[in-house]
Formats: structure tokens, C-alpha cells, sequence
């Protein structure tokens, strides 16, 4: 720190505009320490009550991305584009993005978070494929991406380490609210990857970090400006989270799942988000001439299968056990499994994915802080879903828990959360809103 | 914390109310340690942003003072009336008050504090007094109060013990500038002395915190409403700060100064705030059927030497060399005394009292940092004040000095501070507002 933190802190209570330099000071104070808990408390609340013009929320952004490492994959000649989501219930998109876009001959640099109460996390998904590593190098990392067009990692404490301590203070001090540093905590780590442009997939709906929709566009307006600031291409996609995407929830069902989809067996949201963040992708790197093109060849290199090949040399590089391919009991599974079957006929009037999520993380299958340990096996499939019709005794979905007083606590649970009633309801259209 | 304190500051951060609960459990993580340094950071940024209403400043007021041990002087029949200034410079008044007070039947239980930065405190003062303790035990302290009618006693650890740590970490974060804060941290530590009324002292102008009238009237406003609410008596008085309190800046200096005005020598305003402050505390005390009557009595205290006996009383109980009171020498003094003369005849123009403040802190005489030692013996004493009549080569002050270099530097501080000019200037009024 050059300048007196609390006097920083305090042009930000009163509503000024901090230059880049101070808060190029701000950010160093946070990596090296001579900012407190205390004065780091105070800031974020600060922002989060004055908000921060778009220059300091570039400003915030780069200076955290600089705080540790940035990539450059010179040896890659592919455009490098990645996709982020805000966090869904089911969302394993990346793990069929990720090789579908490389099919396309994008490269994809990802690296993922761990999920977080009813939210999943593309890390933990990937830890539940036998053998495989995401707690790669980033010499590996870039290795891996470079033979075959994509590679999933964890968070490394070389990149971006200032978002790290923000991040773990804003969750405790509750300054989790605030689109600045939101979109500077997510595009900091993003454009530390070495990325040329990056597709957001903001959701919205019950089970969204953001559950109103103008909140939703805020945020996606404030990622796409930003992005562009600091100097990559962004597309955003806004898309729905009132209700869980693809059937399986928990995190070697999804994989069964994924796994499902790349053989060509996809349920039409998971297919429909894919493609369209898969086509927005394509735009950003200049792979596609039209969206038109780019979803013609996303959608044949899928049915091709060349997307499964691709798949599975990202896994046999990152140490993954590629009987899976072939074989999904290969993941393992819970010991118990038991049906929830719907009491009446009629048409199931919701799939409430906030319910289902925390169904989920109870079963062991999510986390309520951020050391609690995950078993991979434990979740929920789907059977029916919004709208479809049933029977007294039809199987609503399967708990899939450890033990059988766990899967007893779930299924009532389940049941409540997939209500069947009269009249046929529609899901809305899985992608609400376009920006690019 | 019965609560997660990430929620409760969430409600802060949205403008919500928290109830009296809410905040004594954050008040208690204060105490016990479950609240972070960043979230008690973000707490307190949250009320310098979103502000706190009468009910819930009054909670947090109620639940800082119960922090700790509350005092009740149940030996002392007289009722317990107590001072609080804001801050300022040369403001001695304390030590003229209290014997003033307590001389006319009113008991005067004072914890102060010590200086920080150009605005000095009592504690730093009396410890130039050889001998005087200011380390009381709590029992102690009510035993001289017993006594001789007042005591003057340092913070205790057992007195309001979340104050300590919202003070230090107020400081250090941005979020002192804030009427709720100041308030409650100014109250509970004069509730928990125990007593009956409380005289505020706000002061106003370039060496006050609060610099604009209506700052200092906001905050005057609202320490009454608060402590009324707390179950006190309460009055306030809005005086000058513009420019020093009586003529003498410096601890010793001071005292000095403090011992001739026992003896009837006292600078017009130092009188008249201190009698302005004494009337308003025999009226809450019911020591004085109206404030005429009430300036008539401390008048003659003052006059027939009352006051004076005392004050040597209190010097006695708390171990002051009782010498002082006929050989203000027993003090002792700064090395070096060198006169600041006027360039030019003509009027002061201005006695500025934030820039004698600092000189004041520089030869050594205040703090810049919590754990500064001081020196009692430097400082500034006034011959000029504003308004008076100068020829060239009159002394306006002079500088006491640990070195000839510290005074070296010191004396252009203090011409350019009292400059001299053509108009003839006249000081306002020096009590500028009354709330009771």
C-alpha cells in the first residue's frame, strides 16, 4: 500500500470514482496483506452499497488478474475461448462444451470451480471419473490443451490469488451482492487463463444466484462490458434456472449422463444450451462465418461422434480410466436406490431445483462449506419432467443415497418437489436473451 | 452469535432495520471474537452507507455499554453528571469542570480519553500532573468520587469492551465519519460509568470533527435523542472550534494554564464555556432551580476559591504532588522557550487552530499513531489572540520545544498561523447552539 487504505476506503463510502492506481493499491494490499480483514471487510461493503463506475470495475478486474500469473499459450495457434456459468442445478454443459468446441477446432482453456451449497461444480463432477486429475500444472494444462483442444483444471494459487481472499471475505461478511465484484471475481480468473474471448452463460430463475430477471441482465450487461474493457471478446447468454437442466443431479449421475449425451442420448435443454453457447463460441474465435454455419457443424461433429473422440483423449490425457467410455459402471455407484413415485395422476406441475439441490447436497452430494468432502455416487435421476404425464405409481425419479435412511429422508422430499397436478404447464424457452 | 452474522449484515447492506436482538448478538461476536475483523468491517461500513435508525443506534448503544461491567455508585447519593467534548484544541475544560461541578453538590464520575492526532485529551493532560494516577481501579474510582465529589479515570478494559474494537477497527477502515457510530461509541462508554445526565460539548469548526454547523448539529441531535432513549438526562452545547480554547496548547502548558484559572486568571473563553457546560449540569442534576441561579452559585465557587480546594482535594486522592498547587514549577518545563514576534503591526487576523495542533504534534506534544509517547512539557503558549492589536516585534506566542531544531522549525509554523492584518476581526460567539 502507497496511499493510507482508510483513506481509500473512505472516497469509496462517499461515493467517489477510485483511479486505477488506487486501486491497483487496494488489490496489491489484499495479496500482500497490509490490508486488513477489517479494511477489506469495509471496501467490499462499500462497493456493494456505492457501487463502481465501469472504468473501476475494469480497473478492479485487471488488477486482479495481475496479481498472479497470466497465461499466454503461444504454442496454441487456435483462438482460445472459454464459456463461465453462474451456477445452475444440473448444469454439466462444460463437460460437453468444452470437447464439442474443440471439435470445432477452438481451443478451450477451463478452469473450473468446486460447487457450493445447492449449486454444482464442474470440478466435482470431474472428480468423480476414476483416475482423472484436475489438479494439473499449468505447464500440464497447457500440454493437455494443446493435444487435444481443451483441458480441465481447478483453480490454481497462481492465477489470480487476489480473488481468493475476496472471494472467502465476501462470503462471510455479506458482500456476496454486488455485480462489480461479481463480474471482477469471475473475469479476473477468466482472463487469467490467456483467453481471446469468453461466452457467459448467466442463469436466471429459482435456483440462479440471480432469480429476477432484470437482475440477471445487470449482471449480463455489466460481464459483457467489462470483458470488453479489458480486452477480450464476450457474448452472453441468459438462460433458465427455474428448474434443473438435463435429468441427472449429483455428480457421477451427471457424468452417466454426459457420458449418455455424447453418444447422442441428450435431453433437449442440456442439447439446447449446449449448442447455443457452443455457437457463440464459434462466433468469438471466427470459426464460423453465421450462427447458422456454426450450429451445422456443432451439431454434426456431435452426431458424428467426433465430439466423443475428442472427449476421451482430453481424458486419457488428464489420467482419466477410459473403460468409462464404454462402460458407465465404471463410476461406481450408491449402494441404495430407491423410487419416488407420483400418489396421483395428472402432469407434473414443477421440477422445483432449489428443493431437488438441497435434496442433494443433503444425500452428501454437495456442500455446505467449502471443506465438507463429496460422495461422488449419491444424487437424484430424474424420470419424468416439467409437463409430462403420469400415473398413480409412475416413477417420478430415483434417489440414488448411501444409506437407506438417507434415500427415506430424501424421497417425501422429492416428491414435494415434483407436485402433479390438472393442468399441463410449459417450461419457458431455455435460452430467455441473447448479448453479443 | 446465535445467527450467521453474514445474514444480519446483508440486512444492513439492504437498508433493512435490524432489531434490538439482531444487534446485541452482533454486538456480542464483537466481544467474544465470532464476528471477523472482516465482518465487523463490512458491518460498520453497511452503517456508514445505509445509516441506522433512533431504535436501532439506541440497541447498539445499550448492547455496547452491557459489553462490559456497568457502574453503579449506589454509596454516592448525589446525583452523577458527566461532560463529553468532541475534541479540540487547548480544550482544558475537564479539569476546570469537574471540581467546578462537584463543588456545587453534583457528582462527576469521568472516564476520558487520551489525544490522537491535533486534539488533545484529559488523561494526556493530568498525566503531566507529577503524580497523579489516572489508572484507578473501578473501586477506586468511586472511592474518590465518594470523596471529593468527582474522579478522573483513563479507559478500563471492563467499561464498554466493544467499543474498543469497533474504535480501533473504525480507524483503521474508513468508517469513523458516521453520527450512529459516534454516538453509540461515545455513549456507551459514559453509560457504563453509571450515570444520572450527560453535558455533551460538540464542537464545531476547523479543528472540531465535525467541521459544518449542520454536521454538528446533526450529531448533537442525535447523541440527546439516543441517550434519552438510553434512559439518561441529556444536554448539549454546540461551541467554537475555529480557533483554540483558552491560550495555552500543550499538556503542562495547559495544566498550568488550568491552575491559574483556579485561581481566578482564566482566558474569557475558557470561562465561558466551562461555566456555560457547568450551568447545564447543575440543571440536569436538579442542582439549580434555573440556569441564573446556577451561574450565580459556580460564579462564586469559582470566585471564593472553592473550586481550587477542590480540585487539590481530587489531586490528593489520585497521588498528585500537592506542591503544584502554589508552584506551578513542580510541572516542570520544556528546554527550550523561543518567542514567535509579529513582522508588521496591525490586528491577528487568525489563530488557526488545526495548524497550532499539528505544530503541537510535531514538538512532540501529541500523537500520530495510538502508541506515540508524549511530551508532557511541549507545546505553544498564546500572548495574541485574535482580534488583538500588534506592533511589529511583539511576541504573538511562544514555542516550548524539546531542541532548539524542533523550535527552529516550529515558529513560522506558528506566524504563518497567526497572521497579522489591517481588519480588525472579532471571534463568534463562542457557545453557538444549546439543546436541552
Amino acid at each position: 500500500m502507497h496511499d493510507h487504505p482508510a483513506r481509500l476506503i473512505a472516497k469509496k463510502r462517499d461515493g467517489g470514482e477510485l483511479s486505477a492506481v488506487e486501486i491497483a493499491d487496494l488489490v496489491s494490499g489484499v495479496v500482500d496483506g497490509s490490508l486488513g480483514d477489517a479494511q477489506l471487510g469495509a471496501f467490499l461493503m462499500a462497493v456493494c452499497c456505492n457501487g463502481m463506475t465501469e472504468a473501476e470495475t475494469t480497473a478492479l478486474t485487471l488488477a486482479m488478474r495481475d496479481s498472479g500469473r497470466v497465461l499466454r499459450h503461444e504454442h496454441v495457434p487456435r483462438k482460445k475461448i472459454d464459456k463461465h456459468s453462474t451456477g445452475g442445478v444440473g448444469d454439466k454443459v462444460s463437460l460437453v462444451l468444452a470437447p464439442l468446441v474443440a471439435a470445432a477446432g477452438v481451443a478451450v482453456p477451463m478452469v473450473s470451480g468446486r460447487g457450493l451449497g445447492h449449486t454444482g461444480g464442474t470440478i466435482d463432477k470431474l472428480a468423480s471419473l476414476p483416475g482423472y486429475r484436475t489438479d494439473l500444472t499449468i505447464e500440464r494444462f497447457q500440454h493437455v490443451l494443446d493435444q487435444c483442444g481443451y483441458a480441465m483444471m481447478a483453480p490454481s494459487v497462481e492465477l489470480a490469488p487476489a480473488d481468493r481472499r475476496m472471494y472467502a471475505t465476501r462470503d462471510v461478511s455479506g458482500t456476496v451482492e454486488s455485480i462489480p465484484l461479481i463480474t471482477s471475481s469471475i473475469l479476473s480468473k477468466k482472463l487469467a487463463e490467456g483467453i481471446d474471448g469468453l461466452v457467459m452463460d448467466v442463469k436466471c430463475g429459482r435456483a440462479a444466484f440471480m432469480k429476477e430477471e432484470n437482475d440477471a441482465v445487470a449482471l449480463m450487461e455489466g460481464l459483457v462490458a467489462t470483458g470488453r474493457s479489458a480486452g477480450i471478446r464476450m457474448a452472453a447468454l441468459l438462460t433458465d434456472m427455474d428448474h434443473p437442466l438435463g435429468l441427472a443431479l449429483g455428480n457421477s449421475l451427471e457424468v452417466a449422463e454426459v457420458l449418455a449425451a455424447l453418444e447422442g442420448q441428450c435431453p433437449d435443454d442440456l442439447r439446447a444450451v449446449t449448442l447455443a453457447l457452443g455457437v457463440e463460441m464459434l462466433l468469438l474465435a471466427g470459426a464460423a462465418p453465421d450462427a447458422e454455419t456454426a450450429m451445422a457443424t456443432l451439431e454434426r461433429l456431435w452426431r458424428d461422434g467426433v465430439v466423443r473422440q475428442v472427449f476421451r483423449h482430453n481424458l486419457e490425457l488428464q489420467g482419466g480410466d477410459l473403460r468409462v467410455m464404454d462402460d458407465p459402471a465404471v463410476l461406481g455407484c450408491a449402494p441404495v436406490v430407491v423410487p419416488v413415485e407420483a400418489a396421483r395422476p395428472g402432469f407434473v406441475a414443477d421440477v422445483d431445483p432449489l428443493a431437488l439441490g438441497h435434496v442433494v447436497v443433503d444425500l452428501g452430494g454437495g456442500r455446505r462449506q467449502p471443506s465438507d468432502p463429496i460422495d461422488p455416487h449419491v444424487g437424484i435421476v430424474l424420470k419424468k419432467t416439467l409437463g409430462d404425464a403420469v400415473q398413480s405409481g409412475d416413477v417420478l425419479a430415483f434417489v440414488h443415497a448411501r444409506t437407506a435412511t438417507a434415500a427415506h429422508d430424501a424421497a417425501p422430499r422429492v416428491l414435494a418437489a415434483m407436485p402433479v397436478g390438472d393442468e399441463r404447464r410449459r417450461r419457458r424457452s431455455i435460452v430467455l436473451r441473447r448479448m453479443a
